[in-house]
Order: C-alpha cells, then structure tokens, then sequence
C-alpha cells in the first residue's frame, strides 16, 4: 500500500489543483471500490447456486432405487454442461441480449458483444441450470438420455431464457401495470418454469412401471439412500442463500434511497424462516397423519419453505415468511396428495415442490410485499405500492397472476409439443425391459455401486416380470410401448 | 456507473460548495461501503457455519449403525428448524434484545422492534444451532424424539441466548475484571454449552444396549459408514472459517487501532494450524497406542484441534495454535477414556470433543493471549492485558475461569433437570425392542437404504435379543424402562 | 456509524484545515477498504480452494474398492494435516520466503517474522495442499502408508514450494524472456507438478494386483461409489471458482489500468465454460466408441477441462475457452489410453487430467492469451504481448514452453529417486496379502461400512488367490516383493 495522505497545505496554504485533483481521484476510487464490491458478491452468490447442482444431484440419487443412480447423477451433471452451452451460444442473449424488445433480446450471442459484465452472465447462467434440472427430477428412472438431453438444452437455451427476458431482462411483465410483476428471485420465472415443465415431463412419459398396482393404488418406491437425499436437502438450502440474497444484484449502496445490505441480509432471514417453518410445519402434518416422522417428507417441506419465499424474500417482515412457508409446506403436500390421486408419478415430487409451490410464493408477493421494503431493495419505482394485506389493494397481485398465468402458458407451450414429439418418435421413453433392469447396467456399463448392491432391487424386478408373463392382456397406462435409449 | 468526476474548478476558481458537498458525500459513501462489506462479510461467514449444519448430520449419519440413520439425519435437520423457531420467537431477544441487563436481554421479541440488524441474527442463529446440534451426537440412537424435540427447543430459546448474552451481549461477562472473559468464537460460550449439555443427556439417558458387554468391557459399535463421517468432517473444518474468522463480525478497519483483515486472516491460519496439529497429534498417539491408524479418532482430533483454537484463533502466535491444537487432541482422547472408564457411552464423542477441549480452549486463551493481537482485533479496551506466558499475570486466566464455572453451572443446572424430568416422565429413551430394531424401521417409515442393508445388523440384534431371554435376571444400567418415542 | 457529514463552512467559509484532513482521511479509509476487500476476497477464495480437499477425499474414495475406502480417506485427510505442518514450517519459506533469489526463498520459518500477511499464507497453502493430493489417487490401493506420508511432507514441504517461487515467488520463471512465464492459477506450477508425481509414483509402485490379466489385458477395477465420484467432482468444480478467480489475487483495483473484477469475473466464466465443453466432448466421444454414457469418464472430462483453463482462465476470450475445454478432454482421454498400453495403472487417471492436461493447459496460455487481457489482470509487464493466435509470435509460447519442461525435470528429478529410495528400502508398496484383503482391515481396525459390504470384493480376492496358488511361477510386474504397511 502506498502512503495515502497528500500534502495539501505546502507552505501553509491550500493547493487547489492537488485537492481538486484527489477529491476527483478519490470519487473515482470509491466507485471503483463499490464495483469491485459487487462483483464479488455477485460471483460468490453465483457459486452459491452453482452449487445447488450438486444438492439436486445429491438430492435426486438418494431418491432413485440403485438401479438408475448413474443414471440421474448423470443427468445431472450434464444439466451443468448441456445447459451451460446452450446458454452461451444463445440464451443469454434471448435474456439479456440488448435490445429494446419486450419479448426477446437478440444480440451478444456466444458473447460476442465487446462490451461484457462477466459476473452477470455466470450469475444469470446459474439460474438456467436450476430450472433446468429441476424437471430431471419429474421424468426420473424412464426417460430415454437423448430426450432428456433434448429437453435440457431446449429448457436452458430458450424456453428459460425468454421468461426471465420479460421480467428481468426489461420486457412485457417487467412494466405492467407501471408497477411491473415482481417476482425478487424467481419463483414464477424460475421454479415454475422448471415445475410445470417436470409436471408436462411426468405425464407424457407416464408412470414407473410398478408404481400403481392393479388397483390404482399408489406403491412405495423409496430411494436408495435417505443419507444422500439430507445432504442435498442441505447443499440445496446452503446454495439458496446465493439464489435469494444473491438477487439483490449488488451489496453496495445504490442511491440514497436503497439499502442493499438490509435487502440481501433480510432475504437470507426470511429464506431461513421460510425453510425451518416449512420443514416443522410438514414435521406436525405428517405425524399427524401417517403418524411417522417423515424424513424425506420433511426434507421436502423445507425446500418448499424455500421456493415459497424466493419470490418475496426482502419486501415481507419475518412473521409473513413464517406464514409464507408453513403455507407453502401445506401446498407442497396437497399438490403431492394430488398428483397421487391422478396417477402422476413425480418421483422426486418436483412439480408440488416448485411449480405448485413456486406458483403459492409468487401470490404471496402480491399480499405480504411492503412498499418501504420494496424502495429500499432497488425497487424505487414501485414506492407507495402496497400489497394487499397493507392496504395496496390489488396491483401487485394482478400483475404476477397475469405472470403465473404467462409462464404457465409458454411452458407448458413449448414443452408438450416437445415431449408429444419424442413421444410420437418413440424417443422418450426406455423399454420396460431396461426400466427394470435399471438404466445402469443397460446404458452406463454397470451399476453405481458393487453388484451385490443390486440384489434386492433385482429380485423385485424379477417379481414383475413373472407377473407380468402371467397377465399379458391389459395395456398397463404406462407402457408406452416406445423404444428408446 | 456514472461519471465520477465532477468539475469543482468552473471557471478556474474552486467551487467552495460544491467542494464542500463532495467531501461530505464522499464521507458518506465511504462509511456506506464499509458497511456493505461488513454484512456482506457476515452473511458469508454466516452461510458457512450454517454448512456446519450439513457438517454434522453427516458426521452422525456415518457415527450410527445402518438402522438409525434416518433417526440422525432427522434431528440433525430438526436442529435447524425447531432451534430456528425458538431462535427467533425469543432466543435472540435474550441474547441480543436491547437492555442493559448484566443477565439477560428482554425485548425485541420475534425480530419486532423496527431498526433491525437482520445480518446479525442471522448469524447469530447459526451459532445457537451449532450448539443445539453438538447434543444429539451424545444421545444418538436410544433417545425419544420427544425428548430430542424438548431440548433442541429449550437449548436454543433459552440455555445457549442467556449464556451468549453474558458475553457478547454486553452481560456480567463482557465486564469481568474490568477486562472481560475472552472468548473470541465460542469456546465456553458455544462448545462447552452443547458438550455439557451432551453430557448429561448421555448419562442420565444410560448407554446403549449392548455397549458395554456383562464385564463392564466397552463392545465397539462403529458407525455405518466412515465415508459421511470423513465428509462431515471435511465440512465442519470449510465451516469453521465462518465461525472463527467470522467471529471478527466485520472485516472493514473499526478505527485506526483495529485492523480487522489482518484479525481475521490471522483467525483462518491458527485454525487451520490447530486442525492440522490435532490431527497429526492423534494420528501418532492412537498408532503408537493402538498400532493402527485410526480414521474416525483422527477425524476427531482435527475437530478437536478446531474446538481448542476457537477461543483464542486471532489473538494468539502461529506456534501457540501448534500447542493449542495438539494439547486439544490430547485432552480429547482423555476425555474419551475416561467416559469409557466411567461407563459413559457418547457415540460421537460430542462432550470429549466440545465439552472437555471447549475447555482447555477457554483456559488456553489465558495463557497464549497476546495484548497487542487483542487491540488490532477491536478489544481495544483490553490493551495492555497479556496471557500468562506473556508475564501478563492471571487476570484473563481468571476471568476466563470463572466463564468456565459459570458455563458448567448454569448448563448443567438447566438441562440435568430437563432430562431428569424427561425420564421420570417415562418420556426420555425408547423402548429397548425398538432400541433394537433400530429407529428408522419403527418410528420414521422404514430404513435409510434398500432394506438389505440391515442384514447384519439385525442378526446381531436377534443375537442381543436371544441373550437376553437367556438372561433375564440382573438389571442392566443401561436398562431404564422408559418407554418413549 | 458515526455520523458522516463535518461541517467545512462554519461560519459560512471554508474551514481548510478540516478540509485537508477530510480528504486525507478519506484517502486513508478508502485504501483501507479496498484492503479489507482484497484479504476478504482472498479468504473465501482460500476456503473453496481448501474445500476441493473434500472433493478429492470423496472422488478417490468413490473411485477405489470398498476394502480400500479408510485408506484413501485417510490418506486424503492426512494430505491437508501433513502437508500444513510442512508447508508452514518451511515451505511458505521456500516459496515466498521474502529473498532476493530466483531459485528459492529462505526466511520467515515457521511464520517468524514480525510483519505477516497470514492471508496469503493461507491462500498459498490451499494450492500446496491441492498439489499433493493429486498424487494419493495414482498410487491408491496399493501403496504403504509411511511412504505416503513420506512424499506429501517433501511435495508440499520443498518440491511444490520451490516451484511455486520459481514463477509466483519473483524467480527465474517469473523474468523469462522478459514477459516471464505465463500460468494464472498454476496448470505447470500446480497441476504438473501433482501429475507428474503421480505418475512417477504409479510406475514405480507398479499396477494393483490384478489389474492387467495374463495376457496384458486391462481387467476393469470400477470404484465403489459412483456418487461419492460425483459427489466429488461437483464439489472439486465449485472449489476451482476459487483457485481459478481467486488467483485474481484481490478483487479491488489495483491501478486505472488493472481491472481485477473483471479478471476474476471473466475466469469464473471461462472456468464454467471449460468445465461443460470437457464434459460434453467426453460424452460424445466415450458414446461414439464405447456406445456408453460413461458417468466416471465424463467427470474425468469436466476435470480435465476444468484443469485445461487453470494456466490461461482470464486472459483468452470464451470461445477460446471452449476450444482449451474441448481439447483438454482429449488430451486425457489420450493419456488415459497410453497409460494403460504402457500397463501403468493410474486408479484416479490423476496423470492423464493433472499432469498431461495440465500441460496443454500450459501451452494454451502461448495460443489464446490476449494483451489487453494480460495488462487489465494486472500483467501489465505483459502489454503488448499476444499469444501466437493474435499474431504475438511465440514468446510466450517459449517461455511456457521451458517453464513446462523445468517443471517436469524438477518434479521427476526428486521425486523418482524418493519413489526408488523407498522401494529399494522395502517400504513403498503394502504385502500381497494385504492388498488383496484391502487395507482397511489390516490397518485401519476395520472397514468403511457394515462388514457385509465386503463380500464381493472378498470372494474376488479369493478367486485370486486360489489362481496364485495354482500358478506360483511367472513373476507378475506388479509383484514387487515389497513389504511395508
């Protein structure tokens, strides 16, 4: 470090051209300081949520039977990967590109422009990889690789890209109304987006073989490892500490109206609130109920606490992100108790988690928001807007029920058709033999673990196969019949 | 960004106000960055020692036998939650509530009052489910859930906020001899707290069946897979960099004595030097004793090595954390013996490790404390005070011994009748079939892995089962009679 | 706070003297603050660095048999314990030690000088503790434990740190040519240098018993946990944001002409690039001629890409980065292939990613790097030097190119004669017996897991054993006759 003080008396008096000179140096420094500030924050937010890759990995193994360990860990894996090249060579410009367009951006492909804000890309491409590996969990043990990689590169590259444009890239929802949707990290631009796309996922490629018997009622398929399944719950509650208080974009002060400290410290107490009253409420429910203390069901009720807070972490006090999430916990399990009831097979339980719940977090903006909180956060122009429980009547709420209502629709748009075409192509399901016999072995050259790890799991596909030789006539609903890999 | 530079010479002349006005606002802008950086600091320190969290669950899932998992993972994950309700609803109000009270703090009751600081909740939250999770390592695998529930409940709202208000919330503590007891991250405060607290939950909660065979003889029980313990391990140690370094609660200079970054650089180094040098400690005790190299008790000399250094980690030389580190690991395998000796069963080892190094941590900081460190580090009021070994004198050692004897007192106190009540209640450990069986099976919907994986565990149980219907007669002392859930 | 604003116009002129010690205090804070933020940026860069540890401790341990897990864990533990004590007793010395000398360092032993920057230190000592647990997975399984312990205090104690000053220490490496060497986060100084000694290490140890069959055909060895691989590669990934950014080495600027968040943005964006390209080349070349999704393959793949990117991160443009990515897949790919015709058994390929990878990586520095690049990154010695793709000539190139072979020359010239000296001695390589039972048995008092998780690894080592027996004659390569533990 050099010696920072200046003599600016020489003599005795002033020297205005030194003291202009570093009054002017000084302003520059400061700023410089700031962006330097928030760059790091943004980059260690951005690892924060790179890093829920891992907990979603962590998280979908140990909900799989042993047989498609690799299987969904690869998937995984290639999320991060696929994803991100998609992203790079257009999706980001569909987000970001600049572009006075309300519906897409289109420029700086492949990040060509000149000009780049590196950390905004990485942060950014982050948030594509959670949406997109939130629908692997959805089509989990039957889905054929290439109809996965299909979906992921689309999800990543365009579907996402476009939806997150409109709120955060500067188009249509971020100006509705003049107050604009608002939605602080994402519940509707990105857990939605992965939600309804797993839901859209698990009902074209239909059931698990096994997973309603002949009566219709639901089978246990429990995963293989409850160990692994915690420490993704974890990993994932960890990360989203990148995922809410990293959307504040910045921790230095923005103007003297905003206070971005306050907005991202408040976010990670929500986020915490939301998650433990999410996990107790599900803990109370439960035990009530099955009369079990449910782990993976509570594992899942807290990130339910999540998702419901995500989208209105810095703009609620702390007792509404108690309300946010135990309300959230209670959406998650009646979507779950739903799905069940129709025969859907969400093996990971994606669709109650983060669409259902995705969808209750971005209504609940709209009723807890508080317009001082919203000023402070960076949201200047939406002082004096209210949510409706302070009297703000319903703007708000307007506003991100047109949203839910645009992200539902442009999923669920693009990926039907996508899925009913693998369908029809007989892509994007595997053989019921291969099902049986686990993904493994069949198309990753053996299983994730030692071969005697297999055996349970093999004498209980043996079982359905018998049975199925003894009772050939009735078309199950999930023998699709395709042919894939 | 906008153009920093502004023209304070128009016309050649200086603008005096406009000058005037950029000093100010300079100032301004200064203060504000310095403030982002400290909450920015905070919440990173704190998503760290919230991983510690993750650290310990696995550290527990791997330190119990296949048929418990699920049972620990549960209240590891309930820790964070239920510790977060009592936390928040009045934990942090009798810990940090504004009242100058030697005793304890008794307002801002769930985060009420209007000027928050929500960056020090926060991270003053995951220092009381830190200490919350260090009992369930002690009573691991025969103690009701109830009973787990009660005490994670009552050690966060009420045991751990009192104690932390003694000390760092300007309690009799802080004031001690004028001085103050030293104890930079928690060696009393936090450590000591949890592992007394696990110490009379493994006594009066009685060993688990079959620890301690007819003779008295310790009958090893590893856990089920010492891969999660080396990965807790390995988390705990990446999360005490938010614990020790960020106990300097800011890293921006405080005044022109402290110097905060060098305070919490110096806090990363003597951590990771005690971790090391408790390690290598036990590494040659243990193969020198045993002749084996012994992967779970190194594992527990490094965090022994890290529980030793958390008192004294940025006041304290390089060669200090060496003795500090490698003292801890041996008073940690004492202390194992010991409870070994005394028929104790601690199946983490929770009071060795936190309780008795907690310590030896706190008695360490009287000898090792540098004056100097202690000023740059924002105990500017302790000037002038050196550890024994710097001809200091007793007075931090005493300070710091009354802390121990009023940590003991007071934790001890509250839980010996908590647990006494517990189990007069019938309500504290379960039934010893279930104790058997396992709790996973019984309590929380089936085991953790594909059922398989019980085999040998259950052979052994009927084997226990078997013996006892021998052997009916002489009463166990592990043998309560509770019968609970 | 202190309230900011003075009042400069008491009496409405101004006050000058408060004016110049206004600004010279201003001066002061804002250096003061970028300090802060650097040591800060540092820190957290250092506590993901040192998290790869876990990464590694969870990839080899996936990556090896069930009977070797307690080894490899430990031997991963012991790296990071080990490796700090030598590494703070004179290493740092070595490396950093303040000297005029461009060969090594040699003073401020054991951190004894008055003046320290500990977070340096510690920041340096992550990327010596990476270095030597690259070589613990090429001579996994099979290696004695004292020999282990022997090769990580010299690597981390004196080849590494030697290195290190060679380049980043002010050494001869550093001056080459003019413009010096050119390697950001170390892919010659780090990664070369574990690879190499891997590789000397795998050669001399010899291949584990049964790897190549009697005709000399490779016998796959799969691990025993592909999640635990995965697991570890995730996490490994998220580390590199801090080896790679990190390296920045400050996050505030340094000069008008430096731009260190833009470096450090701009290597978090080419690291995550180079990462998915090596995945995705991976996948489609392992499924083109292996017709597999190889899950183990292509997480080598993100590593190597990952690797490739270490030396040349924020100097080359993205598409850039997708070329070193994609290319660094197939130089492991390639080395992986020639190990095994050469029958040299590497059980983690750690030469194939670290070593020959880390090479290319190495010569993509003289290729891809870009003046303006080099001077924003604070390489402002550098201006005008492009690397030969830009039409620089191949200055850089050259000086790379000797960087690389003095690297190899070094690490081989000390390594292989400790790896001689050992084995001559009897103690490199464990017993037959013990390897076939696995390590954990015989040293490590027991195995990872439930003792049931053996037995197809057992009833293998018996099947070899009864083939021993029949067919005592023809000395195998991998019978080396030594005895050792």
């Amino acid at each position: 470090m050099s010696t920072a003080t200046v003599d600016l008396f020489p003599g005795g008096t002033l020297n205005q051209t030194a003291l202009g000179e570093n009054v002017n140096k000084i302003l520059q420094m400061t700023e410089n300081t700031n962006n330097a500030l928030d760059v790091f924050f943004i980059l260690v937010s951005g690892y924060l949520v790179f890093l829920m890759q891992t907990g979603f990995a962590m998280l979908t193994a140990g909900s799989v039977r042993t047989k498609n360990t690799k299987n969904v860990l690869l998937k995984n894996v290639l999320d991060a990967c696929v994803g991100l090249v998609a992203y790079y060579l257009f999706g980001y410009s569909f987000a970001y590109g600049p572009a006075n367009n309300a519906f897409l951006g289109h420029s700086n492909w492949a990040l060509s422009d000149d000009k780049q804000e590196f950390h905004v890309f990485f942060f950014q491409w982050t948030f594509a990889a959670t949406a997109a590996t939130i629908v692997s969990g959805s089509v989990a043990e039957r889905t054929s690789f290439y109809a996965y990689l299909g979906y992921a590169f689309f999800l990543s590259g365009f579907v996402y890209p476009v939806v997150s444009h409109w709120l955060w890239g500067g188009g249509w929802l971020s100006t509705l109304f003049s107050v604009g949707a608002l939605d602080f990290a994402g519940d509707a631009i990105v857990h939605m987006v992965g939600g309804f796309a797993g839901l859209a996922g698990a009902v074209i490629v239909g059931p698990r073989i096994g997973r309603f018997d002949a009566d219709g009622r639901v089978v246990p398929m429990p995963g293989h490892s409850a160990t692994l399944a915690t420490l993704g719950t974890f990993v994932l509650w960890f990360g989203w500490y990148g995922f809410n208080p990293g959307s504040t974009l910045g921790i230095s002060f923005a103007s003297p109206d905003a206070n971005f400290p306050a907005t991202a410290a408040r976010a990670a107490v929500t986020t915490t609130i939301a998650a433990a009253t999410g996990g107790v409420t599900t803990l109370i429910v439960i035990k009530l109920r099955d009369h079990i203390f449910d782990l993976i069901t509570i594992l899942n009720g807290i990130l339910a606490g999540l998702v419901a807070i995500t989208g209105s972490c810095p703009w609620v006090e702390p007792y509404a992100a108690v309300i946010i999430g135990a309300v959230g916990a209670c959406v998650y399990m009646a979507a779950a108790m739903l799905l069940l009831a129709l025969k859907i097979d969400d093996p990971l339980e994606a669709f109650p988690i983060h669409g259902a719940t995705g969808m209750w977090g971005a209504i609940a903006v709209g009723f807890f928001a508080r317009s001082e909180l919203l000023a402070i956060s960076g949201y200047g122009n939406n002082r004096g807007w209210e949510g409706v429980l302070y009297g703000g009547g319903g703007r708000i709420l307007a506003a991100n029920l047109i949203m839910i209502m645009a992200v539902i629709g442009w999923t669920l748009g693009l990926i039907v058709p996508l899925f009913c075409l693998l369908h029809f192509a007989g892509q994007l399901r595997i053989p019921r033999e291969m099902e049986l016999e686990g993904n493994d072995i069949s198309k990753h050259g053996g299983a994730a673990y030692p071969e005697d790890a297999l055996v349970v799991e093999q004498m209980s596909a043996q079982k359905t196969l018998d049975n199925m030789a003894m009772d050939e006539s009735p078309k199950r609903p999930d023998d699709t019949g395709d042919v894939a890999v």
